[in-house]
């Protein structure tokens, strides 16, 4: 971020460049409030190669500090992370997630997890009951917060020059992390995240998106937009495949092979009975 | 954010009294990488009064690109926003929410969506199958990434002055939520969003959090800090009450009421069976 500091002068400039890079259409404005939060946030690229040099401690608190930060539904504060640095157990939470290289490579692996063991431990301890928990809503509360503490996680770490990588796959089979990370009853694994500082030998490029019209709906959803956009994108996408020398996929086609059958999803198709087993009765 | 903007030597105060405030703990120490990132991050604090004033559509495009720059699950994009500014929209939508004042006054009200509509129809535009969506999986991973871009929105929000509350309690009945913003099938609301610019007559505070002991663990999980820590939490948030001139009550109690029974989740016990109703078949 340093670069840009102290350059508010080129605010114009620099969103309609970050503008640029994230959609690939000059008809993208984004107005002129430049600020440093702003630069870090659309500046965003998943780094998934890292130097071999450890996250360091103060990063750590730092980035669990913003976590905290972030708002809590009636602030339950229903998630914990466990930070994993121990190379044997990362590798063996790596074969759940089918062996990534980042996983290997990253000298931090944080598992968030959605956390109901605390309130019900608390009600334990007085006798009262906790029949709140065993809902479908309550497993979303703890997901729910456990995402924006770690999207806020993100964010710091990424400010301080880190790079990050959410890892989804760890939901390949969540009881397996459960066990690993000693998990108790009514704790589920979410998502991992590799944090490290990135490899300036493989640079990492700003993903283009969708549209704004696709996604940011005024008063009611509306997809008209949708046959356009859709058209739009898959041509940004596959330049950017071009530019970054990847195999040439529309996105409408990614997604077809994402979602089209239970084999795409690598176990998780198991998920719903998983967290049932490890406390989350999801009435 | 300007007041600080230029003052890098001041930063380990800086962070010294933004963990005093978040902590009430001298021991929490946050080092010294001050950035006006992690100022925005850690400065956070739920607004509920706003002032009478539009939220510029500047503010909400940036909002936008800046939830877009959030990282998405196999970049599915899987989620999508209403922005809700009608008063007689926002009234409907606030009955859901058991009518709350900081609806009412605030300008903007965003309805942050999972969404899995947009790929189903992408697969049913090419006949193809999309089995992968009909998971608790891919309802979770839509809710992810609804709630990392939402994050990300704040943020850019709060960097541009705005505040901003939460508000789950749409949840109580996702079905007219669904009904008034003419949800396709397979768009789930995951919660509001109220944005306007704070209310200067109305301060509010940064909240405390739990101490870091009991929400991060090392390499496994580990509730041994947890009885002292919540002892400590308890009084942290006495004096947080007694500064604030709202009620006293422990956390713990807090939490104990807030899970007790079917009857405080105002409706949510439905939620699973809504959002079945909703296309989601959560198998």
């Amino acid at each position: 971020m340093t670069s840009f500091a102290t350059a508010k002068v080129s605010a114009p400039h620099r969103l309609a460049s970050l503008a640029e890079e994230r959609y690939r259409d000059a008809e993208q404005q984004l107005g002129t409030d430049w600020n440093e939060t702003v630069e870090t946030l659309l500046s965003h690229r998943t780094v998934r190669s890292y130097l071999p040099k450890a996250v360091p401690e103060s990063a750590v608190r730092l980035a669990v500090a913003a976590a905290q930060s972030a708002p809590s539904s009636s602030n339950l504060q229903a998630w914990s992370v466990v930070a994993v640095e121990d190379e044997a157990r990362k590798a063996r939470l790596n074969t759940v997630a089918g062996t990534q290289r980042q996983i290997a490579q990253a000298p931090l692996l944080m598992i968030w997890l959605a956390d109901l063991s605390r309130p019900r431990s608390i009600a334990a301890d007085q006798g009262s009951p906790a029949e709140g928990l065993d809902y479908v809503e309550s497993f979303l509360l703890a997901v729910i917060d456990a995402a924006l503490a770690a999207q806020n996680a993100v964010v710091a770490l990424e400010s301080q020059g880190l790079g990050t990588c959410y890892i989804g796959a760890i939901r390949n089979d969540p009881e397996v992390v459960a066990r690993e990370l000693e998990l108790p009853e009514g704790v589920f694994p979410v998502f991992g995240l590799t944090v490290g500082y990135p490899d300036p030998a493989v640079p990492a490029a700003i993903k283009p998106r969708l549209p704004q019209t696709t996604v940011l709906h005024r008063e009611r959803y509306d997809d008209s937009w949708q046959p356009d956009d859709l058209k739009h994108y898959n041509t940004v996408l596959r330049d950017f495949q071009t530019e970054q020398g990847m195999p040439l996929l529309d996105w409408t086609e990614q997604v077809r092979n994402r979602i089209g059958t239970v084999a795409a999803l690598k176990g998780r198709h198991l998920l719903g009975a998983a967290a049932q087993r490890l406390g989350f009765k999801l009435k």
